[in-house]
């Protein structure tokens, strides 16, 4: 066993609602293995998510494992109450869950956040935490708001390694519903390639950022493209895409979040963050995006670190 | 057959996607006969239409029929083209495609409404103008906006008996995906009652309305009230009701179709036309309900009028 344990010192899991990512991590924060499975919590009962761990991390050194996302829900492995907002990084760290499984391995869990908003009552995130962290350890005197793409988008607003406040949109989870599911699935293609590639996506952020035309009503104009205009399924697939994302965009202008010098950070590499970097640039609005995994797998070595979760091996070479 | 003939002088038809209501009216306009079927152009295949006219009307005088609604769409019995905006009554009346069923008894069918819009590209209805109709009919005078709830509402400005423009909201299909096909469904209940005795109704039409909180950043509100706040699921339903009414009426403000001093009419008795008069209410717009199925029965005598398509009977009697 100490053979093995020399091998690798952390195991850093991103445990979400369909999919769970595990990283065995060296001293250095080297990825020395990785697993991947649709082990989801949506598809684990109760006392499912320990054998669960042990598939995922079959063959590796038996040391700790440091896990974010839905895993830390009441329908996870153990709960991990949500923090409240404003969360700093160090409050996050104390409010971490540590348990040992069943054969005595320790585990740590990092709680979510939790916002209580007079306007709108309150908002959560669950593993976005954690990408945050992994942001301010590497840009720690960042001061703007994180877009973080996906089913459901997250704005996270940060200053001083602190989360101030956050505003979830169900971006893709809208997407999905109007494309596949709504009465415009008949209007649009059932399968997008690129779609910022399509000038339709931009002129859709135009329509609702520049031009002002809510989302509401933009709505039925997919409809009315395909009926009055013959546009095409492809171009107006990449509309409706850029009607979602543009009314998102110009919400967070009109509830303040994005205002002029604001600076910003697109989390997550994949197709919908280069289509949040392409209408924000249609916007007027310049963001990099960086690689949420690689953020994450920083947040959870940022975070063991700070509850003194790592075995010897890992401390001394750090 | 002139017996029967003379009991009755027109037969008067709402025929939409998925439901049909047929009406044998007297030279009066008083409903002598009236049938209703699930035979809407949804489940019609072609050469089914005529069929399922003579079902619907089986057992009443031949006498001509007027109908409106999808019936005159690509898929319906024969396509009345859209006409196009500003629509005035006397021309929603020459556009009246009218033929012979196999039996030779005349059919008139109303065409719907078209937009182009520079700034949406345009907008369709079909049926609503024969509502519209109906409604000028009754107030020729009628200078303002026609509300017609719907699971695709309508907007439409009207002055002098022209049709201005109109804008199209899927409420009723959103808070049918919101309540029961996304992540929010497990957030509400999934049977409403009267959604508007929930304060919660309000309080979303004051958010979306009053405060200004738009649309896209509102929806997520719905989950984080169960999580956090913990909101019975009725209530809540009703909150998700009055967001999306809210939405629609903030938006129309935005767009300046309800500007103050508007005359408002809420087309369409049921629960959704209260719920709206209700909404209209909290954002401080008064707004009398009309029944639907009145107008437009009125709006088809009215053009059948206006085309000379009535039987002798009809017209000395009027």
């Amino acid at each position: 066993m100490a053979e093995e344990v020399s091998g690798g010192a952390l195991i850093a899991i991103d445990w979400g609602t369909s999919h769970v990512r595990a990283r065995l991590v060296d001293g250095a924060g080297t990825v020395l293995a990785e697993s991947r499975s649709d082990d989801g919590i949506a598809r684990l009962a109760a006392g499912a998510h320990e054998p669960a761990f042990r598939r995922l991390t079959a063959g590796w050194p038996a040391v700790p494992a440091i896990m974010a996302g839905m895993i830390g829900s009441r329908q996870g492995w153990r709960e991990a109450a949500y923090l409240e907002c404003p969360a700093a990084t160090g409050a996050l760290a104390e409010a971490v869950v540590r348990f040992g499984a069943a054969d005595g391995r320790p585990i740590a869990i990092v709680p979510g956040v939790m916002l209580r908003s007079p306007s709108r009552d309150g908002d959560v995130i669950r593993g976005e935490e954690t990408q945050i962290v992994g942001l301010v350890d590497g840009e720690p005197d960042f001061d703007g708001v994180a877009v973080m793409p996906g089913t459901h988008s997250k704005w996270v607003s940060i200053a001083g390694g602190v989360i101030g406040d956050f505003q979830t949109v169900m971006t893709g989870e809208l997407f999905d519903l109007f494309a596949h599911k709504s009465f415009l699935r008949h209007s649009v293609a059932q399968d997008g390639g690129d779609l910022t590639a399509s000038p339709d996506f931009a002129l859709a952020v135009r329509r609702t950022v520049g031009e002002g035309l809510p989302f509401l009503t933009a709505l039925f104009s997919v409809r009315a493209r395909a009926l009055i205009a013959e546009v095409k399924p492809d171009d107006n697939l990449a509309y409706l895409s850029g009607l979602i994302i543009g009314g998102e965009i110009a919400a967070a202008q009109a509830t303040g979040r994005l205002a002029p010098g604001t600076s910003l950070r697109i989390i997550g590499a994949r197709s919908l963050g280069r289509a949040y970097a392409e209408a924000l640039a249609v916007a007027g609005w310049q963001a990099p995006v960086l690689d949420g995994d690689q953020l994450a797998l920083a947040g959870l070595i940022h975070l063991a670190r700070a509850i003194d979760f790592l075995p010897p091996a890992f401390r001394s070479a750090s």
